[in-house]
């Protein structure tokens, strides 16, 4: 490999974000943040690094395998780069902000990095933007989250947004107190009725119903109503059908889905769950959902910046102005104010215009006045 | 300790930044970024970590034992948290960007990590906001990359920005050819007149002068002009002295010293440098100059957002308003856009106005309107 080619090279899943995109995603960035604080949620930033411990504690342990370690030179110990701050977020909740009123509302934005991409994220550093409802266990509750989540990504300009709502205890619930049954996780999670029927036994029949009960929300949640289900696992049928209809009559341009037999991937949740996606791309733009937050109950989501970015339009063009050496400062000045964005010669050259060509300025500064160059 | 304190505990020098710190350090980050694109800098955004060669190759040497380093298990190379951006901004610049249209503009925020912090700086993380020049190599150029790291500070609302110019090259150009003199940079760096005297020889009177030429700028380039230097040295003064003209004419509001035989810090530097400090604190705000990136001549300028947020007014409290229990989704978006931040009632309570008090609401939604809480 040549001098260059070694320098430029990046380790697989890590790349340099250059212009217009890097500006764009900061821009992004800044306006989903605006939309959540607009709603009460206050940020938070966490470390990029902390004790082991602490970060892969409760719902962080999942996240275990995908964490950089580094030694703490100062103590010794152990510490993780992030890998997700959700749990990083649920921490300052619980700890530093444990009396703080509640509902606490928090949101967050940052660089996550992990150790090896996965298929259907090759990237190993990606930032997330999210936000985190603690101490309120409510249909309402749950539906602001969704509805905050999928309408700033709407507010974006994504296409046509969809959430896919899940009920990721259902299933344990119906099945508590049963022995193990081979294969029904595989049967659920391939929604394969018939092998569902084959090996469910007794609550085959109630099972087959959740995974036809899947689909459009209204036609759907129709089909979930007519299977029969109780206690706690009627309780969380009634609010996710209380959260469909708080999510259609605030957002009626989201494009609402159930699936209430999906678990993969929420394994901490305890409540109704969610995935956003864009209707062009089969990528996640985020998901979220209700969990334990060290003894609070919770509702959170998060956003992924890489693929949000995927589905958005591309940044608009800026207006560039050459100023000719020699410029003085404060036209530079008056111009910006205006919007426009100042390019300024460091040197005298021949042509002005043939200069403002070369720098990507569509107009230049003369004795007159702006002109096109 | 109890298992509170453990989990909030984190590692010396990093920190959770909680509202409404983090919003507003977030919203410096970002009107510093356009400040720099107003002005035709183009943002781009390298990744966290990247093989330590690169990361540690020229400049990035110096920041070598404060660099943590993790194995990268796709490779089972060495990889790097970067400690400093700059560095891999000017690789960007010199592989990626290489056949891109000079001078360059770039402009870059982000996070660091440190492996110990330091007397100064006992942070281990905080943010860089910066900017570099490529590729032009001119007073002008110079003064270009002070005036817009500087006045953005200024336009922040720092109050009074101080830049103190120096060559960290002068010295170095003087006594290159000479034997090393023992106790001469001892002497020099304590500003030591007699001590420099003594040892300097032949060039102790030219060093004195220098030395003399410490302090607010016009009088101290008043001393300057008057040690005779010769060749490359009278360049660099001249450059200097052209910077200062250029600086003071477009940012009167600066408070402009130099100190021409400093060079702390500034090991790669190669012409005009320049650190940037409030009056009311000692901590430096950021610091910059002109370097060699990969056989090109740039000036570049990194702002530190910890020093920069300490000096900075606090957050402009925001107007909260309630909406109680059942308020229709729309009615909340009209005063979003209005300007106010609403706070949803998530479950009916007995006294609005008091849950509006609760949750530091100083305006709650009626049927006749908005009332104060």
């Amino acid at each position: 490999m040549t001098e260059f080619a070694t320098r430029a090279l990046l380790p697989a899943g890590l790349r340099d974000i250059l212009p217009p995109q890097a500006a764009h995603e900061a821009d992004v960035v800044t306006r989903l943040m605006a939309s959540f604080a607009a709603q009460g949620y206050e940020r938070v930033k966490p470390p990029l690094i902390e004790f082991e411990e602490s970060l892969l504690e409760g719902s962080g342990a999942a996240m275990s395998k995908h964490t950089f370690r580094v030694m703490d030179p100062v103590t010794q110990r152990m510490m993780g780069v992030r890998a997700d701050m959700t749990p990083q977020v649920a921490r300052i909740a619980t700890t530093r902000l444990a009396n703080a009123r509640r509902p606490l509302r928090l949101s967050y934005a940052g660089q996550v990095l992990r150790v090896k991409g996965s298929q259907l994220r090759p990237e190993r550093q990606f930032g997330q933007a999210g936000i985190e409802l603690i101490g309120a266990d409510s249909a309402a509750a749950d539906a602001e989250v969704v509805i905050l989540a999928a309408k700033a990504l709407v507010d974006l300009g994504v296409g046509e947004v969809c959430v896919d709502l899940t009920l990721p205890s259902l299933v344990p619930e119906i099945c508590s107190g049963l022995d193990e049954i081979d294969g029904l996780k595989d049967a659920l999670d391939h929604k394969d009725v018939a092998a569902v029927a084959a090996v469910g036994g007794a609550i085959g029949p109630i099972l087959c119903g959740l995974v036809e009960a899947a689909g459009p929300a209204v036609p759907a949640l129709a089909r979930l109503s007519a299977v029969p289900l109780s206690g706690n696992a009627a309780a969380l049928r009634e609010r996710l059908t209380a959260v469909v209809e708080l999510v259609s009559s605030a957002a009626p341009e989201l494009t609402l889905t159930i699936d209430p037999v999906e678990g993969r991937g929420f394994e901490y949740h305890t409540g109704p769950a969610f995935t956003i996606f864009a209707r062009q791309s089969a990528a996640e733009l985020g998901r979220g959902g209700r969990y334990q937050a060290d003894g609070e109950s919770a509702a959170g989501a998060t956003l992924f910046m890489d693929t949000v970015l995927d589905v958005l339009p591309g940044p608009v063009a800026v207006r560039r102005i050459f100023l000719p050496f020699g410029t003085p400062f404060a036209e530079g000045q008056a111009l910006r104010a205006e919007g426009w964005v100042t390019v300024a010669g460091l040197e005298k050259v021949a042509d002005d215009r043939a200069e403002s060509r070369r720098l990507a300025c569509g107009h230049l500064l003369v004795a007159g006045g702006v002109i096109a160059a």
